[in-house]
């Protein structure tokens, strides 16, 4: 191992948060490998080593880890509406996958994992609002129940065998990377039609209630948890307030100076209709804050599509 | 379909839970199968379709449902202590094996599935002694992880889908029928013992303070939440009594008048201290209570015993 060796790893690295976190990770001067099936944005990650794997094959894995002491779990192979059409290939992608990465960083001696969970999905629709970490958590979907398991089974191996982790439930992150087109973020999906004057596809009425988050809190929040030494395992990450997506478009609309074609189809079940979190825990213990005021956060998004646009 | 056909299907029908279940069922005039990979006690089933087949087949699985309106779900092919040995084969052969489950439910309209969880494992060293179904459930154990998840589950399909479910988190059920020599069943493996003269290995200086409840409590139970029409879904079924296993052993010794020899081994970390369920739920919902004393149980275990021995 030389002394260039990374020694923190972004598994989900060529992803929105992975690309995110692996930009930021590289210009505070770590040495950082981000590990994915592909990256739209290898361009971006400058100062960083870009390791192609499958999360599921345990060789690329192992090989993705060694000489890393920080792991950054950031990989789902399914979105929340494939997982539940797919939930037995999703325990086995996801959960049975997280498990060879237990057992790997267990024998590799990997200092912390730090796993990024779900926010919107894991508590379900009788949950408090906002929802702190301690809500019960009784998922509507596929998506919100392995999530859960592999945070269950994050707690199992620290309290076996000592491996240290953090786990972030993130609500709704929105900014610079993130794509259209996954059924997955709305606010990417909608500035990319406005900019290509396509029509945009709703899902109900555009009443239900999100908490959005910029990422760079999100990343912020990263960072905070691989370094945390507190008592707590599971923080919420989000903004802590509310917006229906009509205020989104609005929002929107008036950083684009266009009017969006809205058109609405069929609520899914696996949607809650309110869910934003309560982000004290996060607040009080990794000294985190949400920095980044909404209407800033869709305007430097706007401006990160309109580059990428030139 | 003929009149005599099956209308209730008990998965794991030739283990303990499984063969005092179809029995009761077989006796109160039920047409009832019994599926499982084997059973030890066929003689005993009298009036019961005995169906050999493996719950990770889907083909046995869907054979044996058919005809069906109600599923007893009474099968995990690992025991506490080799779950944790086996996670990953643990996830395919329970939880995947019962989404697939749950999908041919759901395809043959079944009306009821029961399933058993364990009131033991899913909550975790840190619940609320006596713990209610509303504690917490951070098992440090992968059988409590995956027990949990199918639950979850569950939820999840009587959500999407409407079939409905009833779980019962049950203690540390004893009596007829139970085998020792799995890692569980402790009076089984204690009396089993004192008969044959040979030495019980105890883990730790048996302070483990558990919850003991008698079998045919536990099939009232399961009768119950099959008719259950409550909001309810998750029934503690314990005893609501803590017991230590030298009471336990001072009541075998006393039932069998001989002296037991005990030897102490290490403490298993996958064991809490102390598990004890809170009982109110199943009294008030299902109007279930336990009916067999502690010490009733064991006197009748005990006859169980010798008349096998004769």
């Amino acid at each position: 191992m030389t002394a260039r060796e990374p020694t923190c790893v972004v598994l989900g690295g060529g992803g929105f948060l992975g690309v995110n976190l692996c930009r930021r990770l590289a210009a505070s001067g770590a040495r950082v490998r981000a590990f994915g099936r592909r990256c739209l944005f290898r361009q971006d990650l400058a100062g960083v080593e870009w390791r192609q794997g499958d999360f599921c094959d345990t060789a690329d894995l192992a090989s993705a880890i060694a000489t890393c002491d920080t792991v950054f779990h950031l990989v789902h192979t399914y979105m929340p509406q494939s997982a539940d059409a797919n939930m037995a290939e999703d325990v086995r992608q996801n959960v049975i996958s997280s498990l060879a990465l237990l057992e790997i960083s267990r024998t590799l001696k990997v200092r912390r994992i730090v796993f990024v969970s779900s926010g919107g999905i894991v508590y379900g629709p009788t949950a408090p609002v906002p929802t702190p970490e301690t809500a019960a958590t009784d998922p509507i979907s596929a998506y919100g129940i392995s999530k859960l398991t592999i945070e269950k089974y994050l707690q199992l191996y620290e309290h076996h065998h000592g491996l240290s982790f953090r786990v972030l439930r993130v609500a709704n992150p929105f900014g610079p990377f993130q794509m259209p087109g996954k059924n997955q973020g709305v606010i990417a999906a909608l500035i990319s039609c406005a900019l290509q004057n396509e029509e945009f596809e709703i899902w109900g009425d555009g009443s239900a209630i999100r908490d959005y988050v910029y990422v760079d809190d999100v990343i912020d929040g990263l960072l905070l948890a691989a370094a945390d030494e507190s008592e707590q395992r599971i923080f919420n990450i989000g903004s802590g307030q509310g917006r229906d997506l009509r205020e989104v478009i609005v929002e929107i609309e008036a950083k684009l100076g266009v009017k969006l074609a809205v058109r609405r189809t069929e609520r899914r079940s696996i949607d809650v209709p309110v869910s934003v979190l309560a982000i004290d825990r996060a607040r009080d213990i990794l000294g985190w804050r949400p920095r980044t005021p909404f209407d800033v956060g869709i305007e430097q998004t706007v401006a990160w599509w309109r580059a990428r646009a030139v």
